[in-house]
């Protein structure tokens, strides 16, 4: 909303009442006896809060899988960072609103078939009943740090099996590589050579037909730029993964706290970007 | 991805080697032998997955509260509406990407703090644990059909805990005025009178008070275009529940199907914009 008239009843308000509810920080200046009394209230709550959360049919605890989406981002094609505008704000017009531009490739974000499949389906009408399932964290940080185009390969997928038990139904499989220590680097993120040739690690083509013939997952996901390494000229992941229907999710975040929790259901929240070839989106795991 | 680079490798490897896999439409244009032997393979699989929903320990049924991101979507300011164009395409340059333009208050959306509030929290800085809460649905379809003006007031809410128990810790709230039947038509959804004063349903600040005084919820969420009804000029629903820092949905759809699961679990998946007062997003709800 940021019509004149819609701006004008705001500002009108803002003169003639002053705000009706104190924001957070207002209310920690605040002191003297209303603040103390607001004060116990607000503890009684976050202690209800704890409590609800601790016993049975408690709400799950959430860990953030998504990165800021920043015009700050790394991304696979310089050129392609989202921009942000702001069209109007609280001083001077009574509310806050931004614009932006951006690619759908751009942050955390996911590739839905259309991306490469001249009729894959698009993210508007993808089973939104597969954008949720168990995550399975497989950790290839010892070798990813010895080469930055290591792959994960369907023999690391069999070691996770012979540790962990078979990948379940509906899994959503996600390369642990350590690549996020660079996220806010973008030069070390991109690990450029000098001839434009980027280094980090992605999947193997084959690690995901295994997954394909052998388990039945909804998707998979990477802590770097692309889901085949980024020396790849072939991107035999992202023709394999999006030629089966199935998504692939890029610059998944905080994957080593996901990785101590087994089991936690990653949900897809990508927006529903009408005709997309996928975008961004908030991925969250809940830890049920 | 979209650099000429990269539009070459994936034009070469199409060229010298043809779609390394079957797409869903593909496939289904195939006939004998190898299709048949294929589709024994699928129907396992589709077989397998509904065995896995049916029994203990099974994925979660998926209920999608967002609307297509569609540049047709009704929006409380024309001229809001977003935007997209096409960069590639896999037809000419081997995949495919589109571009956006938005608002952040548009489509299926959340409204933050910081978007009446001056300081307070952006979407990117929120706390996620309070993205996720069971789902709460209040109906008032009867009174929004006499009176496009209505409001969800403070008795609804007792009403609805009278018949239903008390509204759970970290619930979303949702009004459902039955505004979604309008969705597809944009002048019928904003309900614009000649004097351009649209008219459709919302929250009345003092039920927002009510849940603050007495309930302890995560977030508040409405099947039309603002948490305030249409014909509002001082936002009371907005100043109220943004400035307890909590956040408002708007434009919730399928929120009769919701209404049939109680306590299914809502999760707001709103894209971390940086510095966000809002923005869209996917809005699914777990029946677990």
């Amino acid at each position: 909303m940021c019509s004149p008239e819609v701006a004008k009843a705001v500002q009108d308000r803002i003169a003639r009442e002053g705000r009706p509810a104190l924001s957070r920080r207002n209310f920690l200046k605040l002191g003297g006896a209303a603040a103390a009394g607001l004060a116990v209230a607000q503890l009684g709550l976050t202690a209800r809060r704890a409590a609800a959360r601790s016993s049975e049919g408690a709400l799950p605890a959430v860990i953030d899988l998504s990165y800021v989406y920043a015009t700050s981002v790394p991304t696979y094609t310089p050129g392609e960072e989202p921009a942000r505008s702001t069209v109007v704000t609280v001083q001077d017009n009574g509310f806050y609103i931004q614009k932006w531009e951006l690619f759908e490739h751009s942050g955390t974000h996911m590739d839905f078939p259309a991306h490469f499949i001249a009729d894959g389906t698009t993210v508007d009408n993808y089973d939104a009943s597969l954008l949720v399932g168990p995550s399975v964290v497989i950790d290839i940080k010892a070798k990813a740090a010895e080469n930055a185009d290591a792959m994960l390969e369907a023999a690391d997928i069999e070691a996770w099996e012979a540790a962990n038990g078979e990948i379940p139904d509906g899994a959503i499989v996600l390369m642990n590589s350590g690549w996020g220590q660079y996220w806010n680097d973008v030069a070390a993120f991109r690990n450029a050579d000098a001839g434009g040739v980027m280094h980090f690690p992605g999947f193997s083509g084959e690690a995901i037909q295994w997954l394909l013939d052998n388990r039945n997952i909804n998707g998979i996901g990477v802590d770097t730029l692309s889901l085949d390494p980024g020396n790849s000229a072939t991107f035999d992941a992202h023709y394999t993964i999006l030629g089966a229907e199935k998504y692939g999710l890029e610059n998944v975040a905080n994957l080593d706290e996901l990785a101590a929790h087994p089991g936690a259901l990653v949900v897809v929240g990508v927006n529903r970007w009408e005709a997309g070839s996928g975008g961004p989106g908030r991925v969250l795991a809940l830890v049920l």
